[in-house]
């Protein structure tokens, strides 16, 4: 089902790697609602991904960067004016990576030249990103900014190490460029705090099932998935949320306002041996 | 413009009184993006207000009630799934008064009476109107229920009084009921933090203009006024939002995470005669 | 041990039942401390309580009163100067009930006298106890009040019901009554939002064992006990603590910011039958 | 006066540079309430400072180090250990700088070198810190760490730049290693977001004399001053706040959770020119 809720709208789209990816189902939603855009990942993304099929199915342009170059990133704003022809309207930032996560560092035996790299990759890169837009004037007045976070930014979570830090460092961006890009030219910027979500990207993370399963049950409308999220992109590029910037949404089905549902206790109860009929 | 994004589903409007209602123009954009509903609000509200005209322009019916009387929202829910044929698909609760407020009485001399009555008409009202709801499962899995909402619940306002406590009370309702509507019918419930917005309503709050002011230079969108306010209740009434749920959501142009603009700090400055160049 | 930390002041305490509650704590910890105060709670409480037994061991005098009564906090406050001799520095507010909880009323099936009295009990008595006490003047300049609250104020807890709600209001009150407090007398209103607790009160409480479980295990530190609790009161109530005011403050071992701890985690999974060692 | 709240405790105190530092009102405090300590600052602070004077007052011995190097911190953790006569039971964080700032690089015209030194010097120093501190195992059973934030860390406060981002990045690494500490060794790591504070580092920021103004006729209590932050420093650095931690604590005499004051309002509404008795 298509609403035309992007007609008319230019795009870039950072961080698509394959049909997984929370940033693949933006681009065939924004595609299907009317969208035109480019996509932009590293050369290793393409290699092992399958992005030129994305590109294909959605009839658009692939520009390659490491997002943490202002070099490449100034090239993808520039080419993708001249390939969409004119300014853009929405970018969407789905980067993040951590090499302490990939290495086994845990969080009291950190890497610090592998913190500067998550740091860097997972959340500067969004300044730099902003900033090259702002430099370039390449988003039209009252485009839309999107970056996916997560809410280990606001509560530490075992194992996801020094990507919490680079998530709260990345939501903190979004408000401080959201108060320049608002006042100077009516662009918004925000985060949207998502479920976990099985993506390629993810998957890796030993243990993530459990967690899975517990926020599922903890979540009133069980986790939102990578479709959904996708909407919600939509939603946030779409002229309907106009006045909406500078924050975090969450899109969890209600997991960041529960302490404990019915149905999470019950699980966890089993684990006590405690009867399911003394569950309050 | 319209995208077609509540065709077919229906709902019940809540707070209608003239056309600087929120509520007003909620129902004027729902009707033109396709949903059918009725209007809700007391008979005073009618007969001071412009109700009529807003029912007659969008093709919907008037079902008069005290939103602190189960008995009377058990009316309205009933006529309305007689009137559109079926159970609502959203509700919009946009419902808030203060006797204390409007008597004068400060927030260290309240009137006990008058601050039930703010807590049943202003936060009560929106548990009741969903606990009917539920009893009568008058509204469909995967609707949505939206209340208004002030930032003072957050962080007090000066002259705002037992309205702040009414708003922190619905919040914490929207929370609770979310937990219970999501788990057992997939049904979400959110809150909307509004802007300060000049509404009939509002206006008799003397001294409002300076606040407004003040918000609107702190706020690097400006402030978010009734017609987009109305543009995010769509999108929370739509299906692209499926997953999002007991959330406090504020749309007020950037104003909740700012701390202090250069345009009100430089407004405030000169009410301290300190020269603008030396505003950081 | 004992610092003197509050030596020469005086306070009224209101709540304390048995050995087990929270207010007990603070009365033995604040008469250690140097302070003089007086106890209040209702004449039921008084009868299955131990209250005598604490009055005598603080060398303390007990006001009856039902706090929902301005009437009765009004005695409590003269009477209380006048058995110490002058104004208060502190007060504690440890009161919360519903019937809805008792007579096992679910959150969707309320019974809206029992809400009303939730509110006023849990809530809206701790605006009576301000405004009695500002009216008489009953409060020292740099004086603190706390009152005790629980997470359910923000985060959905299956079987907290409408004192969820309670606890929100209670929050708001703080504020809203703190900055007009602040204002006026420079006095300081605070919440302390504690871990669960195993109180009298409490313990009637079905099921209430494997969620104090699951957040001793979430917690870093482990829950945080009524003895702590009584600790982070008497700091609040100390000169240390001078320019804290309308803030709700997490005492909980660091389980508010929590997302998911390995020892939680581990727990969980073996209700999922999953081997440990693929925990991230 | 003294309560030898901090008696038998050993320390070590990152950052006082002079009388108006925070962590130099903590120096003399903690002296005063029976703690021993080592002071630590860069070279270059201690050429400019007058840390010899504090270090005789207190009795203290200057550990010179760059705390964005791990073996000066390690340095500085292994002296104090040997000059204190063994483990540490509390530290203090109060270190912060950007290169932008002072350079006048705009936040949309950062320099990412300068950004990259602000988040060393300012938030991963106190990463580091915690890491040596642990794999020393330096840190006595149920110790205290506390680093000083500010609110801009929340809610973006213009010409506060990157600094925002580099107290956000802070703030989440306290939340990190809190769960860290406090699930290995009962350790609590804190910050403290302190009102503005005029210290010789904050002096040199254009224009902070009208957000003073502001800010303290926002708080109900006025700002909080370098004196009353050493108090809560002492406070969490004490036995009596075992159980609190992972937390962000506000100490700003109400200011975080004010939306509008009387006493701001009024003088808002001046450089408006609106007569002061339509004040709401």
């Amino acid at each position: 089902m298509s609403y035309n809720l992007l007609k008319g709208k230019k795009g870039i789209i950072f961080g698509a790697l394959d049909n997984k990816s929370i940033a693949w189902k933006v681009a065939e939603k924004a595609h299907a609602e009317g969208a035109v855009f480019t996509l932009s990942n590293t050369p290793t993304a393409q290699r092992f991904g399958m992005l030129s099929e994305l590109a294909e199915k959605t009839n658009s342009e692939i520009i390659l960067a490491d997002a943490t170059s202002v070099a490449d990133l100034t090239n993808v704003f520039n080419k993708s004016m001249e390939i969409l022809g004119g300014k853009v309207d929405f970018v969407l930032h789905s980067i993040g990576m951590s090499l302490n996560v990939r290495k086994k560092r845990v969080y009291n035996d950190l890497d610090y030249n592998f913190l500067n790299k998550t740091l860097d990759i997972s959340a500067v890169s969004f300044h730099k990103m902003l900033q090259v837009a702002f430099k370039l004037n390449a988003i039209n007045d009252w485009g839309s900014v999107v970056a996916l976070s997560y809410i280990a930014a606001q509560r530490t979570h075992y194992g996801y190490n020094d990507m919490a830090d680079a998530k709260a460092l990345l939501e903190s961006i979004a408000r401080s460029f959201g108060y320049i890009y608002g006042r100077e030219r009516k662009i918004r910027v925000n985060t949207i705090s998502q479920s976990p979500t099985r993506t390629t990207a993810g998957s890796g993370v030993k243990g993530v099932e459990g967690l899975i399963d517990f926020t599922d049950r903890m979540s009133p409308l069980g986790n939102a998935d990578a479709d959904e999220c996708a909407d919600y992109c939509l939603v946030l590029f779409s002229d309907l949320t106009k006045k909406v910037t500078m924050q975090n949404l969450y899109h969890d089905g209600g997991f960041s306002n529960m302490g404990m549902s019915q149905r999470a206790m019950t699980m966890y109860n089993k684990s006590l041996d405690l009867p399911d009929d003394i569950i309050p």
